[in-house]
């Protein structure tokens, strides 16, 4: 029974395009159900060593929690004062970048009854720490660039992989303005 | 030797304040030291299942190299189609946020001998994935807002520490456009 019940779906690239589409369906009829929101805790070890934390989560009108919590170390290489434990900053923004092109990608090629067979993807971001060590402030702090190269085997040219490409929610926080609200708090 | 060696360096914070002074006076000298690049390269597993390694990076005018590669897993929790075997894309994305809001302020604080205790934070960015989904194209991709909560321990005032925050460069790249430039390639 849990086999015929396997064999209903249809799957491309990994993904349940059934399910994809009764999503759609769900969120046209009740459009509240497509609001989200994800969390992290970060706790401070000492000089550049973080721990992350990301557990819960918000959607489809309810709050969702995993069975367990993923855990992230976050530091800086010893050219950078820290002490190597995990990936920098940068390296996770840049994590992010790829797995939400890469996810957008394949879901959006999914619908569409594209079939992707290999996707791998390469990304650099250059920095001038010029900003951040405040010895010339004309310098931007941020990254300058950040490149991307994409190796696909698909049924599909690039023009079109490239225009689904366009639908990541990551690719448009870097492009385009996100309002960053800090505040301070005391326990 | 070594212990006479490792007592001769003023620690704050976990920083190294002689190394990054001095750091500070090797970039004013030379300011292409101050140039770096960092990567990441993302291995697509299926779904919304991916593998990214972050190794190599360039910087002090050199290609740098870790011993070993940082392996990292994304993907997306059943609820969004996919199998959670590690955290979403938008998880990273406050973890790069999260990593370099405390590193900046720790480090900031280090060189202006402000002594932080204890830091945490917390992260919560809301998406609404109607855009994505195609349901209203209306509503954005990305994230609508980010909203972060510090809570520190510190000899100094929040005025003060806010101050630091403006150095992030993953607030810069946030709340500010940064070009990507994506380009296929084929083996």
């Amino acid at each position: 029974m849990s086999n015929q019940a396997i064999q209903e779906h249809t799957m491309i690239n990994g993904v349940n395009v059934d399910q994809q589409e009764e999503t759609i369906q769900a969120v046209k009829k009740q459009p509240e159900l497509a609001q989200f929101q994800f969390r992290a805790h970060n706790q401070w070890k000492g000089g550049g060593h973080n721990q992350i934390h990301a557990d819960t989560y918000y959607g489809t009108c309810q709050e969702l929690q995993r069975n367990e919590s993923f855990a992230l170390t976050a530091d800086q290489p010893s050219t950078l004062l820290g002490t190597n434990k995990g990936p920098t900053p940068f390296e996770y923004l840049l994590t992010a970048l790829s797995s939400c092109l890469t996810t957008s990608l394949v879901y959006q090629a999914a619908a569409q009854g594209i079939t992707i067979d290999r996707l791998e993807s390469d990304y650099e971001g250059d920095i001038n720490l010029q900003g951040i060590l405040g010895v010339n402030p004309d310098v931007r702090k941020g990254f300058e660039e950040i490149r991307v190269r994409i190796n696909v085997d698909s049924n599909a040219d690039t023009d079109m992989l490239r225009g689904l490409l366009e639908n990541s929610p990551i690719l448009d926080v870097i492009r385009n303005p996100t309002p960053v609200k800090i505040e301070f708090v005391t326990e």
